[in-house]
């Protein structure tokens, strides 16, 4: 519980100055005018007084009982006074000062200790080099930061690993008029996480909205388990930046070389319901439509205008982002075209032309609204001078405000002669924005809130049947080839352990094996080598497809025993001929999770990037969300007069591949590459396999 | 020439009225409020005076010439009162009246009707259905439109086919207190055309930006013509809205089913370098920088910070944009290091931290600006209370005023307190944007533009030997299957003459004539039917690949036979065996030009859509573009160990099928589907080939 630290009864601010350019004396001056609803206490060893508030030598002077300390003093003096405060017996210190872990091996060792000494005094550290807490609740009023924009309380609560940032939101908000809730830019990080204050924001009843800005993750599962409780009953709007890091990686595995660092985010935000956003800007558009309207019904958007331009605008991007266009009923068709001007278009988007006035446009609200197929309202407004634009506004605000829908509107105006009915609108509970664009945008992102919340729970994976003790044996076996491979024999037999369709194998120590198998070979066949430290068969010739006799197997296994120097086995399966192949494969992230992954196989893989990822355990929901959205959905439904392929069976392989991983912690990454989908027997089989299980 | 229109000595209003409602009074006294250097000659019948000036009670009574007529009277009455200006002697007529084409048949007729009575006279007509013209040149002032905004000298020229739109762009220039050079929306456009206007701003000097909005192409082909000429010397920045549209229509081939409306204005922008965007923010956006900042070297970009989050956030825009970071010569991080903070990065982004004042600031950028690899430099700046952020501001200018390369800005701060600061950068000439990812996204913008004015002449296609008279005479031919396609042996012979590589392939009419040509069949072979109406020979199982003997070739081309009723020819050629497979095509769009296109072939073309399309004649220089946008062409290098294919063999191909299209107008479509990619043998040869050229 971070009570003391965003509700304080009593705050001492150590290192309170008189220099107006400290920053002691800001955090102290952000309190005192923020009127802070507890007691102020400034620390200064030489000052009696600063800002008005009597000033003491030390904390340890103060004669009541201290729940939060702000330190900004230089910081190889603040252990020292870490100790003093736990002396005090203080709850939560937020350390402002830089000098710490930011600045290489020496201050990490200082963060360290101070955190040491807190721990041992029961204190929780908030920072350092951190900017501070803030919480507008009336009945606190904590400005405990060193920014300027002035609280207003609000519903949206802001958390920024970069302070900043979290500025950068808090100014929008404030430009827009709107306030915020809580607030916390925790620099280091060195023991309050942003996950804690995450929890405790969601916790949080007056907070409708979160904002998190993340540079990395310290605990990406922890996230993961404290977002998705948050999730069902309020939306978390998220920036997880680095999206253009490359990291350089040890690519062992076509899972693993498709796994980049936005992969990872895009599945840890999908299992916790988060709503990703890139650009700062759409983040706060779409905060204050959160803040101000209910939610969606569903992703079909009526657009409602008075110019044609803009609503074209306002289309484009909605079907851009996945909205789609409300199909309006004959009904509401018939009953809008009775009381609009015949120039009007009555289909969505409706456009009631220049000329429509309060009656028009409260004519037409009304209808819509009583259309279940209007999931959500767009209006985009001009103000032509020959209208009476204030009673637009009135019947609009009156229609609007019984609303079980968003309602969000562009205002195209000379801001200089109509800016007050925008305002108006705004203040009203409508959002409004500059350019059409924005407004489809906000819909999206609260349609993929509304999307995700809707969603069958996805934690709970089903029984699948299975011989794990078997398996496990086989991964407790020493046999390990480079880079922690198992054998290609054990990863069939595990295959068939977990019930996951592996194309019939025979495997060969030697030619003569071959030949004095010769009947049970199934012609047409594959051969393909095994050996070890072998990663891409293909690159080394390794693989002959579609031998037909004998003889030519004969001649393709020696040539590949003369390539191919050490120890060598022969695989022998029969040739499967389909042209859709797809890729299957689990990786697991350190801190992170285990990945699950399925996509377009063949040599376009890794071009295409035709994939999708998930953190396990899947759910059937999930599984089946996966392939329906990868491209070559399209050719597994049966495009162009195929047969449609038995997605249940992909997805059965999926969860149980998804339950191999989860129930064996030493498979770091399963290859299932490629899996032949073949339509007309219906068959979705494996016909190669590498499973890594380092030995602990 | 348009300057009677944009540069008139004298204005009637025809429908000025005292009634401030009426758009007659509104241009009325937008003409004189915003300082027309010319004369002003309201016209009314029934008015003695409006707004201080005589009234006439026709144009026939105005005593002076008259270069300019506005009209906004009823519909009905425009081609009587049109007459009379021919009469008068007008040039240019501007018609805002609605009720013509946009209503119907009857509003059609209307139309058309006072465009010939102005035929007649010589005159030109702007509108119906237009909101009007400006022209900011202080020489000029003139203000024929019926808005709002007040008339400022700029150098951005704004042209859009919506009113609305045109209207949004010029507040929001407004709003940052920007103005324009010229402006039109000329509605229905019956008579001049966007084109003709676009023309003209482009030929205009003062002019350095065009903004232009369309919905509609009226003269794709022209406007590529026109556009072209300009985009070398001065950027378009355009939208084209209807990118979400999904026209129904007849496919007869890949090609064209590939071809959306969205591809279409992409080729075309493409071909005539302009820039595209589809949101109006990112359009305006990026006006003020082109407009105020010289175009970068290339794109590179140096962000330069002094917090760490705007700057990450920035990264990851301009990143996804597909600009670089430069990389900072050990000289310039050397220098850097110098007088940064210890705590500061050197590298790109720069991050001389939140201590750093006017002197690093100065020191950074002159140094950065000395280094070649820095193409553009994006500056994000918080403004920390403890710094003398005016004093940063006044080296930033004094340093930006000799830089040849764009600056772009970013001020995080609270407008209320430094908001003069981020004013004070705007007027001196450096772009400020509110977010980070929005000065990324300009520059981006700046450096597409440059890619484009960068490319070799695109119109001068190579010279190909072809025998283009046997060609024409096989074209010439009568005999066409159904939707006017020629026969496949006809197809084959044009790919023979244009030096199209075509696998060597053999026809037979019956299942004897391969009975009796046995020695010629080339095992392992391909069976394919060629019947006409077929138009998708696997959807009818009339390929069979890989037989490698006589009896199955015999069974098989017995099967097709039977299943297929009607006149049948047998295709043999040799199998190739490769994986990788593309399609190219030719489609001809009515009045715009003619696609070619490039892709990915196989059963993923329609799915992936990765394909390329340009307007024809193509440059060998665009061929390569093409290739290299594709996705596939990571594997045409040579992706895992893979040998590289013959890029220039694709390009050649490209460059003949774009010569024998534009050799040959009465082709519409071709598709070769698939081309066959081996790069072991390096061989680029189509194995199936369509072309449509109904006879005229």
């Amino acid at each position: 519980m971070l009570d003391g630290l965003y509700k304080p009864r009593s705050v001492a601010v150590i290192g309170a100055s008189r220099n107006p350019l400290s920053i002691g004396y800001r955090v102290l001056v952000n309190l005192r005018d923020n009127h802070f609803t507890g007691t102020i206490f400034p620390v200064n060893p030489k000052e009696p007084s600063i800002a008005g508030f009597k000033a003491y030598k030390s904390v340890l002077e103060i004669p009541d009982e201290i729940d939060l300390v702000n330190i900004s003093i230089p910081a190889k003096f603040v252990p020292q006074t870490v100790e003093e405060c736990g002396k005090k017996g203080v709850k939560f210190i937020i350390i402002h000062s830089a000098g710490f872990k930011e600045v290489g091996p020496e201050g990490e060792k200082l963060e360290k200790e101070v955190v040491a000494i807190a721990k041992k005094y029961g204190m929780r550290i908030y920072g350092p080099n951190s900017q501070g807490v803030m919480n507008s609740d009336p009945n606190i009023s904590l400005y405990a930061n060193f920014t300027f924009t002035p609280m207003k309380p609000g519903n949206i609560s802001i958390l920024a690993q970069s302070g900043g940032i979290a500025e950068l939101i808090n100014l929008q908000l404030e430009s827009r008029g709107l306030g915020f809730r809580m607030y916390g830019s925790n620099g280091n990080a060195s023991d309050i996480t942003i996950d804690e204050i995450l929890e405790y924001f969601g916790q949080d009843e007056e907070t409708k909205v979160i904002l998190l800005y993340v540079e990395s993750f310290q605990n990406p599962a922890r996230f993961v388990e404290i977002a998705r409780k948050i999730t069902p009953n309020k939306p978390i709007l998220a920036i997880k930046t680095g999206t253009s890091e490359e990291g350089a990686r040890a690519i062992t595995s076509h899972t693993g070389a498709l796994v980049g660092k936005d992969t990872i985010t895009d599945a840890l935000f999908e299992k916790a319901g988060v709503v990703r956003f890139t650009r700062l800007e759409e983040l706060v558009d779409a905060a204050i439509a959160f803040s101000k309207q209910p939610l969606p019904k569903g992703k079909r958007v009526t657009i409602v205008t008075n110019a044609g331009g803009p609503a074209i605008q306002a289309t484009d991007e909605a079907i851009a982002r996945g909205l789609e266009l409300s199909v309006l009923s004959k009904e509401t068709q018939e009953k809008l075209r009775q009381k609009l001007n015949p120039m009007s278009s009555v289909a969505n988007p409706v456009d009631m032309t220049a000329t429509a006035g309060p009656s028009e446009f409260a004519h037409t609200l009304r209808t819509l609204l009583e259309d279940p197929d209007v999931h959500s309202l767009l209006l985009s407004m001009v103000t032509p001078f020959f209208v009476d634009n204030e009673g637009v506004l009135r019947e609009v605000l009156n229609v609007a405000k019984n609303a079980q829908i968003p309602i969000v509107a562009t205002y195209l105006t000379n801001k200089r002669l109509w800016g007050y009915l925008a305002e108006g609108a705004f203040s009203a509970g409508i959002p409004t924005y500059d350019y059409p664009e924005t407004a489809s945008a906000v819909l999206a992102a609260m349609s993929e809130y509304v999307r995700m919340k809707g969603r069958p729970s996805v934690s709970q994976p089903e029984t699948i049947t299975c011989d794990r003790k078997k398996t496990e044996e086989i991964l407790k076996k020493g046999v390990r080839g480079p880079g922690g491979f198992i054998s290609f024999t054990d990863s069939v037999e595990i295959m068939k352990f977990y019930g996951i369709p592996f194309v019939s194998t025979y495997i060969f120590n030697s030619i003569e094996e071959i030949e004095s198998n010769s009947s049970k070979i199934p012609f047409p066949c594959v051969l393909k080598i095994d050996a070890e430290g072998i990663i891409h068969k293909t690159e080394v010739q390794g693989v002959s497809l579609d031998i037909t006799k004998m003889d030519q197997l004969l001649k393709e296994a020696k040539r590949m025993a003369e390539s191919i120097k050490g120890k060598i086995k022969f695989v022998i399966q029969p040739m499967i001929k389909t042209d859709i192949e797809l890729i299957m494969g689990i990786k697991k992230v350190h801190d992170t999770g285990t990945l699950i992954m399925v996509g377009t196989g063949g040599i376009y893989t890794e071009i295409l990037k035709d994939v999708e990822f998930r953190l396990c355990p899947l759910s059937r929901f999930e599984a089946n969300e996966m392939v329906k959205k990868l491209k070559i959905y399209e050719i597994l439904k049966g495009a162009r007069g195929r047969k449609p392929v038995d997605i249940t069976q992909i997805e059965d392989m999926l969860l149980r591949l998804s339950a191999l991983a989860m129930d064996n912690p030493s498979i770091e990454e399963i290859d299932l590459n490629p899996v032949m989908v073949t339509p007309v027997e219906r068959k979705v089989v494996a016909v190669d396999v590498r499973i890594k299980a380092p030995l602990a």
